[in-house]
Parts: C-alpha cells; sequence; structure tokens
C-alpha cells in the first residue's frame, strides 16, 4: 500500500482525552477514531491490526476442537428472564425497545442465547460434547467508559460454550481452553498469567483469568517469577488426552499467581524474592459453571438409558479489541508502537527519503515489488515529507521492519533496514535486504 | 470435518413459518436459527457460507482500491440531526437511549458517520480520493420482517463511501464500483442485471441497483435477454483508465433492463421477443449523490488555490447476508440447496455408506486424509446412519461434489462422486476419484 493512497491519519499531538498510553498512540496512529463516548471507529490501520488478532483467536478456537458460529447483537429480553439474568445486569445493559415495543436488549454475552440453541438443536448424549465460539461486537454501557478500546461500550469478544454429558467432560473442556488461551496469547507476544479468579456475574465453581503484565494494568497482581520463563509458544498436548492435558494444565496452575483480591500474604512470603508484584491487564477469563444455565433454560438431552442428563457447561472470554490495546501498553516505547510480527498491520515500512528523485523512486517500486511479490504486506512510503516526518511515522505506526531508499544507498547499492523492537540497522545489498527481510 | 462431530442440526420438515424456497432450505439444512423476528444466529454450516461471500465481497472492494475499516453498530443521534434525516427515518431506525439519556441508534447505514471520519482528517485535496468501506451488521426495524435473511432485521451489509474533489472524479468512482459489483455478483455464481433506479432515502443523481433473477424475487424486471448472455466473469478493465471504465460501464447500460417502477413500456415493445420480463431480488444499490451530506456536513477539503471543495460523494451497499439467501433462490433444486463452488460451504461431502465396517472406514479415512491434504474442505459423513438418510442430507446441504464409499465399491477400488449441480455420476479408481475432485 502506498503511503499517498492510505487512509493514515496520524496525530502529531497527543490527544489531551487519552490517559494511557495505548489510547494515546492509537489515536496518534490513526487505527481508531471515537464516535460517541467509549464508541470507536476502526481506521484502516487499526482494523488490520484487530483482524489479525481476531484470525489468531480464530485458529486457535478451531484447533481446539470449537466451531464457529455467528448470535446476533440484538437479543430478545425474554431470554434474559428465563435465566434470572434480566434484572441482574442493572444499567449495565442496553435496553431497547422496538417498534412493536418488544423488550430487546443488545447482547453483554451470550449464556442465554447460545443455550437456547443448543436445546433446541441437541437431544441425545451421543452429541455431546460440543464447543461453540463466535467473535462479535458486544455492548456494556460503562457509566465511565475509558482507556480507549481497553474499557469501550462496544467491544468485540471472542466467546464460547462448552456442552458436556458430565461434570470429568466440562472439566475437559475447560482445560483445553485453559491450554489454547495460553498459546493464543503467546501467539501474539503476550506473556498472560492465568490466575484463579471470582466468577462475577457468569457464576460458577471454577474460574481463570488470563493477565498480561503492564505497568498501566487495571488491577494489582502477583506472580512467582519462576512462570515468566516458562515457554508458553509450545504447548502441544493433545488435546484429546484428557490425563496429559490435565497435567498440562496442573504444571500451569502449581506456580503462585493472583490477582489482590485473591492474594494470600502469606504464601506470597513464602516465595521471597521470588514473588513479582505488578500490575496486568485480564485478557481472557474462563468459566465453569456447571448447571447454572442449562437448569433453568431446560437443556437436557436424553442419555444412554432414556434418561434426563441437564448438561454441564462453561464459557469461556476473549476480548479481542481490548487486546489490541492491551499489546500496545506491553509492547511500545517513547517513539510509538512496537508490533509483534504475528500482529502487525504492515510487515515492512519502505521509506523513500527522496520521493521524486528517479533513481530513488525506481529503487524503492523495485523493492516494493519484491517484497510483496514474496507475500509480504508493505507500507510504502512515497509522499514529499522529510526524512525526519518520514521516520516519526514509522516508529509511531511500529510496523515490525523498515527499510531506507535514500540518494547515498542508491549510489552503492545499498539499503538500510532497521528493526523497529530494537532498533538495530543494517546496510545490506538490495538482495540481501530482500532475503533478509523476507526472513 | 466430521458430520459425527459437528454442529449441523438439519430438520426433516419443511418449517412452516417459511414462505420462500431459500428460508426453508436454510433453516432445514441447519444454516439458521431463528431468536426473535428477523433475527438469526448462523450456525456452523451457514457462518462458513457467510464468510465466503463476505470475502468475494471483501477481495474486490480492495481489488477496486477501496480501503476496508469499520465503523460501530451504535451512533449518536446527534449527527443524523446534523444531516436532517434523523426524523426522515421513521420507525424504521431502531433508537436506544443509553444510561445517560443520550440519544443513540443503531446504524441502518452509515453516510453521516463516514463523512463524519472524512471530515476530521482530510483537509486537502491531495488526499483525494478516497474509498472508504466497510462490512457491518446493521439494524432495519421493519415492520413485518420475513422471507428469512432475505429481510431481516438485523443484517450484514458491505457499505462504502467516495470521496472525490470533483463530479468527473466521483463519476469514475461510481463506475468502478459498478464494475466491481458485476465482478462480486459473478463471482458468486450470479448474472446480476444492473437497472436505473430511484434514489430513495439515500438522495442523489444517479443510481443504479443489481437485480438477479429468480422466481421468488420480490420485484418484477424487464430485461434485454442479450445481457443475459453477456459474461461478466471476464471484466479486467484497467480501473485506473477513466475512459475505458466509463466504456466499459456504457457498454453494460446499453442492454434495456428496468424495474417494475422505471419500466417504459413502448421501449420495452421494440425488444420484442428479447424482452424478459421476470422477477428479481436487489443485492446491491449504489448512489451517486454529490454534496447531500457533505454540504451539510461540512466535509470540505481546500483546492489547489487554497479555495474551499466540498467534496463530491458516493455510496454503495452490498447485503452480504441477503446474498446468502439469494444465492439459494437462484440455485436449488426439489432436494436441496446447489451452492456455487466459490460460496459453497465445503468443497466435498464424503459418504461412508457403512459406517464401523473396517474396509469401508479405512478407504473412508484414507480419502478424507487426501483431499483435506490437497486444502480441499471435506464434510466427512461418519454417522451410523442409513444410506437414503446420508444421500439426502448431502443434497439438502448442496455441497458441490460428493464423494461415496460403500462395500462394493472398495471391493473393486473404486469410489462413485457426484457432480450436485447436474447428478452426474462417475464411477473411478480412487487415485482418479482424488485427481477429479482436487480438480
Amino acid at each position: 500500500m502506498r503511503l499517498s493512497q492510505y487512509f493514515l491519519p496520524t496525530l502529531r499531538d497527543n490527544p489531551s482525552e487519552a490517559q494511557i498510553v495505548s489510547h494515546r498512540l492509537m489515536l496518534r496512529a490513526g487505527m481508531i477514531r471515537q464516535s460517541s463516548a467509549g464508541i470507536y471507529s476502526w481506521l484502516p490501520l487499526g482494523f488490520r491490526v484487530l483482524q489479525k488478532v481476531e484470525q489468531i483467536v480464530r485458529e486457535e478456537q478451531d484447533r481446539a476442537g470449537a466451531q464457529e458460529l455467528l448470535m446476533p447483537t440484538i437479543q430478545p429480553a425474554e431470554l434474559w428472564k428465563e435465566s434470572g439474568r434480566y434484572d441482574d445486569y442493572g444499567k449495565e445493559m442496553l435496553r431497547i425497545t422496538d417498534r412493536h415495543e418488544r423488550e430487546m436488549l443488545f447482547g453483554p454475552t451470550n449464556e442465554e442465547l447460545i443455550t437456547e440453541i443448543f436445546r433446541a438443536s441437541v437431544k441425545t448424549y451421543r452429541d455431546l460434547p460440543k464447543n461453540l465460539y463466535h467473535i462479535q461486537w458486544k455492548f456494556r454501557d460503562e457509566v465511565r467508559p475509558r482507556f480507549g478500546v481497553m474499557r469501550g461500550r462496544e467491544f468485540l469478544m471472542k466467546d464460547n460454550y462448552s456442552f458436556d454429558v458430565d461434570a470429568a467432560g466440562a472439566r475437559h473442556s475447560y482445560n483445553k481452553m485453559f491450554l489454547a488461551y495460553l498459546r493464543t496469547f503467546a501467539r501474539m507476544g503476550l506473556k498472560a498469567i492465568p490466575m484463579r479468579a471470582d466468577t462475577g456475574p457468569i457464576g460458577g465453581d471454577l474460574s481463570h483469568e488470563f493477565q498480561i503484565l503492564a505497568d498501566t494494568g487495571e488491577s494489582a497482581v502477583y506472580v512467582d517469577k519462576n512462570f515468566l520463563d516458562v515457554d508458553l509458544l509450545n504447548i502441544n498436548v493433545d488435546y484429546d488426552d484428557r490425563e496429559a492435558v490435565q497435567k498440562a494444565v496442573d504444571g500451569f496452575t502449581s506456580f503462585y499467581a493472583a490477582t489482590d483480591e485473591k492474594h494470600d500474604t502469606a504464601q506470597g512470603e513464602k516465595l521471597g524474592d521470588r514473588l513479582v508484584s505488578a500490575r496486568g491487564i485480564e485478557v481472557g477469563h474462563i468459566f465453569y459453571f456447571g448447571t447454572k444455565y442449562s437448569a433453568p433454560l431446560k437443556a437436557n438431552v436424553a442419555g444412554p438409558n432414556g434418561e434426563t442428563i441437564t448438561v454441564e457447561m462453561g464459557s469461556y472470554g476473549i476480548g479481542v479489541s481490548r487486546l489490541v490495546g492491551a499489546i500496545i501498553e506491553a509492547s511500545h516505547d517513547a517513539s510509538g508502537i512496537i508490533w509483534p510480527d504475528s500482529v502487525a498491520p504492515f510487515d515492512i515500512g519502505l521509506v523513500n527519503l527522496r520521493s521524486g528523485d528517479a533513481k530513488c523512486d525506481a529503487a524503492a517500486n523495485d523493492l516494493y515489488a519484491k517484497l510483496q511479490k514474496a507475500g509480504k504486506a508493505v507500507l510504502y512510503d512515497d509522499r514529499g515529507d522529510s526524512a525526519g516526518a518520514k521516520f516519526a511515522t514509522m516508529d509511531l505506526i511500529g510496523l515490525p521492519w523498515q527499510a531506507v531508499i535514500g540518494p547515498r544507498g542508491v549510489a552503492a547499492g545499498k539499503v538500510e533496514i532497521k528493526r523497529r523492537a530494537t532498533g538495530e540497522k543494517l546496510e545490506l545489498a538490495t538482495d540481501d535486504a530482500v532475503a533478509k527481510l523476507i526472513g
């Protein structure tokens, strides 16, 4: 994509309304624009990141055997009255009356609706287990939306729901999601720490939240330093092997990790200087809640002997739009964002230091074509701006690699490439630069 | 995907509430489930089709130089008061009051919001033209939602908006979308006929709607038979060549084509027996409306001499979720759906006639593995049902190819493959069957 044609409305100055760094950088990098309090449009650069994050979430759900569907945003109030949560949810639920005076709502979560779909379709234990997910916009009418996409009102969430015939099966479904979540976050360059959590309005017996460490995190968290050294990128347990899956989960939960609410000072002290005290951002939350929804909503199946079985359920959420902010909180410097390769909106930023100069243009066009041909997504700054402005924009938007074409380099047949994360620069012959960037 | 594990709640009987064939077949094939009047969940099979349709729309938008972003579903009422449309829209607009008593709405379209984004970001003619699109759920509170996803209340739409410095540029943007739409629909196996249209509540000077022919179409349409023979799959005009683009559009609009409202009986009669009178389903609509929104919303840029230019706009819509129903209306038989290859939820349905038989299972597993390895999406019916039930399900869900493994074939080293669209059957040696199915 040529920057001269791209819709990338960057801002030079820090927007005064943004209190945290991800919000500031997303506004400055032209990733989002607020339309109402806590409601954002995702501009092209931001939308590309959102899609990448969404795709990683999707792939890990599919890999764990979950099946994707899509429920609507607008739900009927009756279902929530059936489960008893219509009143519980209070003012955070966006309530709507349609033209026929029917009570509707913009879904803040989907336990009721998925249970209704399940009960209408699945009648026998033979069809279990099932794990159904969707990635859909939700709405929670926060009283004070803030921090950009980190605590917005309209937000993109992956939520899924497991249905099992018994508690042991439900535990296995829970465990698979536990591991899938660690893999998901690791692929985005995040070290997410699972912590025992309260179940809150979802309810249930067992729950973990996944926190990533960032100075601007909303909660104080405590974690055994040794967990931070665990390699989460290589979780390759066979999901069909219940024992191996349980063992892997037990391994990860054996490290001490707790949010403020659950922190046990005595246990923490035992760790001595292995106790890391930090701030955390919640990026995922998983729940096993048994029959809390299946019982009132009558999600039953016939068992092997014709008996009625109320299915055992769990639900699992990842804040997809929130993750975009969380990744920035965890990965930035004074100059801007530092995207992990896996979620970067483009792989390479190509800077032409002298757009309009025939030799520089030819060299830049050539490099642009070669990188694109190799399947790389390239953002090519072909505008007439100063070198300083171009470098500042590239650092701000944080693409993993920068490739710089200038008159001196062109004369010498060289390209300068820079790794955004480390600042490391290399001057290479064009073909070597291409090889390095293609990786 | 093994059908024994897949969430595919097919129905044996015709649902009484469904009046048209696409609605009936989508319910029977387990593609959708209604949660409220005109509001549907897309179950896994339906969701796969929706994604394929969406991806074709996306690719053709990108190819035509449009850039993707994503605007939220919930919009502030103020913007619509600025444009003067807040009252115009009447009861079809789903109006919402948030917890702070602010007036909001669920967007039925996005002219206002995109114009606000544009005016805040683009200040000079040098940044034009721009064409921005998104694919997002919309809501129109139809008084009598019906026909399943064909006239639902919550629906997925691709809408985009072009911004140009003058009328000639705006016309070129319009023309590119005109061609992109023909390509888009052709790739889905649809022959969409562009027809001069009224501009309705969007307003403007120039508008075409794209109608596909189907017996259950909502409007009467008239078209020159010769248009139906035009090859729409090979529109390869250089989008940057204004004249060539205009010439191509003029070519397509030279054929007589009109909806009932615009039909000119005298002109129609001139065609003699070349006049086809049929029913049409609208799948797209494009508008050039000049400064209708940019003027009240003050979307201005500075011109070359510092003068203020009010940008010229157009908007362009494709009903993505509606297309899924429209494709079925255009492509089905008495046994079920006939998916065009490009949008089929799976490429191949693999039927094991004797699941549980060691030799049949081995042959089916082998074929399943080979087809998947070749990148094909395969739905493998490994259940214990009767042959008749399995064939009926495969015909109902309409995958382009069926591959049948049975004891007789296994003994002879043969696989029977069937093309769903034609019913043509071939008995082939396994490797030949694989080669044929891989294509």
